[in-house]
């Protein structure tokens, strides 16, 4: 474990190789390409509203295929799937409705309307902490002006929820309603059948993959902020008295950067590994600490470049008051450092909340004591020779009624609803007596452990990490997207030199073998000189070149350029083949 | 080709092997195992809304993969994905706002409102296709009773819009949004990145899948009819001067169930080939008959019974003004037939409403003659002598816009807009001449084939027809739910005989090696008797069980039972793998 100084942010695109218009490029050959895109474009677009193209489609599925499996595959965990539009009432024992706001400062002079902690960005480190009166000291104390018209003079700031809402119903009579804000909520209100389907093992989880919305005052910055977005969500169901082995060592060839909430105002950056920040409590939950290599071996597989990413724990006054340990998992890119995943320990908020607001008892979980209890308790005993004759066939349902009370706070005579009907249960109908009684272990609500994903800005920052300018005769800016197989939206490219003497065909033929590979994307490109299509390929990131020429009609090979090297082997159709089933 | 008479409903259900109870048994298995229930029941439920559960998330997802691989492997399809949010001017175009409206009657008696037609289904045939007016008079005509309060009397039945509404943007000034009613205006919009993606080489098409909303009046009839739906729709973009060869005489060996557009009031049914169906002009459409047939295998892959599908033509007064044919696939179940997917062809109109109201030309291909046009011209060639001084550096734009006009339409003087600025031609600055020109082809709107599905109505079909019941000691409804491998959310279970002796660890080492093997879903269960296991297994689908026990630990066999057939027969952990590698 040692020191670690993140470069300053000018260093950090060095590092990235990154000019400031690199990132103007890549929006262009993004849009051009078909990868994402403003939506709505020929009505003039929506800000915060994107599209992902005919190529972004796929890179979107693969990179949520990749999520999903990774978390799945370890076999405790299970994906459900919950309605966007979600009813008031869930939202208000979620804490969502009076807290899922922003404060927003309009301007004095011209009305316009902007986030207020956006409007300190450059003057404050952390202006997402502040609450309304700090936010309205700062701009005042440092004179912000408006973006729109220059001039400097704030309203205070006002808070504004953040939900789309509508209403269930066409006909009068509709119920409020919001689009959800996270895909957490449908998993608690699931989990009595994810308990049932665990059989009651803990720990357990479930990932939702889905659209979250939050009505954004006024959303910038691309794909980083977005008013309709792709979220992954997991929530784990632990109890918080076992202690679970994660072998955590078995990370020790991984560094991480961690920068910790700092202590005495001061920020001190460490690079170490996921046991010795957990040894060290550095971060103070070993779940949380397992959510995070895990999360970064993730990162790693989808193609981010492990030297950009950081986690960032959460300051005291920034974290839920509810949450014991939270960390952010920060990507560098042209936006600078963005949180990219939460990874937090909730404690038991969330379904507490439920049970308290729906007035159940099902999110619950039992634990077996560790040796069975003795207990002595003091009891209501129906005395059934006066109960039975008294209240008939209702008898045995107010015997078991009077087992469950406390003896010790009953109050004679005791009136209660039974069935329906209003009972009351007089001195006598009752003898106090203390039993044994033979407890084997208890109800309780388990804690939640919940790393949440904003899947847009992981892609973005895969691409940006992706993209790769080399200098190449003729070329400005010759462009490799370096996405990893699997994560990449076409697999292979299959070109005849020329679209003529059969050599079409036999390209289309081997297309059709290739797609009786399960999994495999491939496409055919017969336009334009080799070169050119292999630049088409290169700028969307094909791993793979399959070139179809003269030789292949006498021989049956055919060349098999790699993208990121640019080298091209010949090889027969079979061992090609072959190749592209072991892909 | 013969006519065909579809049993009726009695008998079909008889097809199923279904009585009146089986659906309720079906609902409370998929409740109790996790499959599919109402979402929000901790909060008293909302009618419309469903969540997938820890089985049933797993099931959607495959089945939603079927789909899109099943399209894009087509390899002129390609997967795209664009905001559920949509502003109002988008739906405006599309038609939605005006005409996407269901008719609602108020009972005058206890004002309870039901939507019109679902009043009528069981004194008329088709009551979607009525008219306001019609469905005021076939409710007084049959005196038809309120379902609240019994009594019979309708106030005039009103249109109600079906979308869910919101507005964009937290504060004032918001815009006015709908939650889509459909995929497919996302397909339409993006319409030019996909042109561009395929280099302008019809057919090509786009699928996106995803959330669809429809505010219903009064949901009922469980997944069938829901607030908030999957859905996954094709826009298949052609040429319609241009002749397809789908080879429909490949399916040859398959014969469908056609329910054509009745001719003089007569409903006729057919049992024939794709191939003969449209040869007849039964289908009016190649490309929809492709489709059907493309939609038919699809449907057996996934599961649903051959037998309890048919494909049924709109009549020419329910169809869509703009429509040229139009086809639904129905499934047979608990609720009868049910229309699940809808495979239209739309001709221009999409692509030519968001044209004409976006004020744009984006939406179209280009189509080359078969041989060159040389065509005379009439044209206001610009005088350069004139031009040139009089314009100075804005002459070369004024001399490319005259050159567009028609020469024959135009007075002088001329003004226009050019660049910003208010210019006026004189008649002396042009040249009326007539020219050759040579044009190599035009442009035009394509036409769009659609297919939607609605996916929650196919899985409750799935669930349906995969659901059997067999008698078997000690169990009144021993059921197996038959479904399809990869399409089962469970591929593979294992059971140690005894959760003791190192049978249990060794099971999870056979999970460990399985789990190595891409896209098997395996899991372990230890509880209860070997029994009751298989039973569990059976009931949620699970293909195959593999049951580890003290033999295992000798000679490194298993056993592996399949469900359907209920063998079992011993194998070697190693032939066991390869089994599973080739599943």
């Amino acid at each position: 474990m040692g020191l670690f100084i993140t470069p300053n942010l000018l260093d950090m695109l060095k590092l990235m190789n990154a000019d400031e218009n690199k990132s103007k490029r890549l929006v262009s050959l993004m849009k051009k390409r078909g990868f994402i895109q403003p939506a709505f474009e020929l009505y003039g677009g929506v800000a915060g509203l994107y599209d992902y193209g005919p190529l972004g489609g796929r890179l979107r599925r693969n990179v949520i295929s990749k999520w999903i499996n990774h978390w799945i595959s370890l076999g405790n965990i299970v994906e459900i799937d919950s309605p966007t539009i979600t009813p008031e009432p869930v939202l208000k024992a979620s804490g969502h409705i009076g807290a899922f706001n922003d404060y927003a400062s309009e301007c004095k002079f011209c009305s316009s309307i902007y986030r207020s902690d956006h409007l300190l960005e450059e003057v404050h480190n952390n202006p997402d902490s502040l609450d309304n009166l700090s936010l309205d000291e700062e701009l005042s104390k440092h004179k912000i002006p408006c973006p729109s018209c220059k001039k400097s003079g704030w309203l205070p700031s006002e808070p504004l929820n953040l939900m789309f809402s509508t209403t269930i119903g066409a006909s009068k009579g509709g119920r409020r309603a919001y689009m959800r804000p996270e895909t957490a909520q449908g998993m608690f209100l699931q989990y009595p059948s994810i308990y049932r389907h665990f059989r009651g093992k803990l720990p357990f989880g479930a990932v939702q993959v889905g659209k979250g919305y939050r009505n954004e005052i006024s959303p910038r910055q691309g794909m980083i902020r977005l008013r309709e977005f792709n979220m992954a969500e997991l929530e784990y169901f632990i109890d918080p008295q076992k202690d679970i082995d994660y072998n955590l060592n078995s990370w020790d060839h991984i560094e991480l950067k961690l920068v910790p909430d700092p202590i005495n105002g001061e920020i001190k950056e460490l690079k170490c590994t996921i046991y010795d920040a957990v040894e060290n409590k550095i971060i103070r939950d070993k779940t949380v600490g397992w959510f995070m290599i895990k999360t970064f071996e993730l990162m790693i597989e989808l193609g981010i470049n492990s030297d950009l990413i950081r986690f960032r724990q959460h300051e005291t006054d920034e974290m839920a008051h509810y949450a014991t340990d939270c960390w952010d998992l920060e990507i560098f890119g042209s936006y600078g450092w963005i949180e990219c995943v939460g990874i937090a320990n909730r404690g038991c908020y969330d379904l507490e909340a439920h049970q308290k607001v729906s007035k159940t008892n099902d999110l619950k979980a039992w634990r077996d004591y560790e040796n069975e209890l003795e207990i002595d308790k003091i009891i209501c005993s129906p005395v059934q020779s006066i109960i039975g004759p008294h209240f008939k066939g209702k008898s045995k349902l107010i015997s078991n009624h009077l087992e469950t009370l406390d003896a010790l706070e009953i109050k004679f005579p005791y009136s209660t609803t039974i069935d329906g009907e209003e009972i009351t249960i007089e001195e006598n109908m009752v003898e106090i007596k203390e039993v044994k009684s033979i407890e084997r272990g208890e109800w309780f609500t388990p804690h939640v452990v919940e790393p949440a994903f904003g899947i847009d800005r992981i892609i973005w920052h895969i691409l940006e990490h992706s993209y790769t300018e080399i200098s190449k005769e003729n070329d400005d800016y010759y462009t490799i997207l370096a996405l990893k197989n699997k994560i990449c939206p076409i697999d292979f490219s299959v070109y005849p030199l020329f679209e003529k003497d059969g050599l079409d065909e036999m390209a289309k033929k081997i297309i059709f073998s290739i797609r009786d590979i399960k999994g495999i994307n491939v496409n055919y490109d017969g336009t334009k000189s080799i070169g050119r299509r292999y630049a088409r390929g290169d700028e969307i990131g094909v791993p793979y070149a399959i070139t179809v020429d003269h030789q292949t009609l006498e021989d049956n090979t055919v060349t098999l350029r790699e993208r990121d090297s640019q080298e091209q082997k010949r090889m027969h159709i079979e061992d090609l083949l072959k190749f592209i089933s072991q892909y």
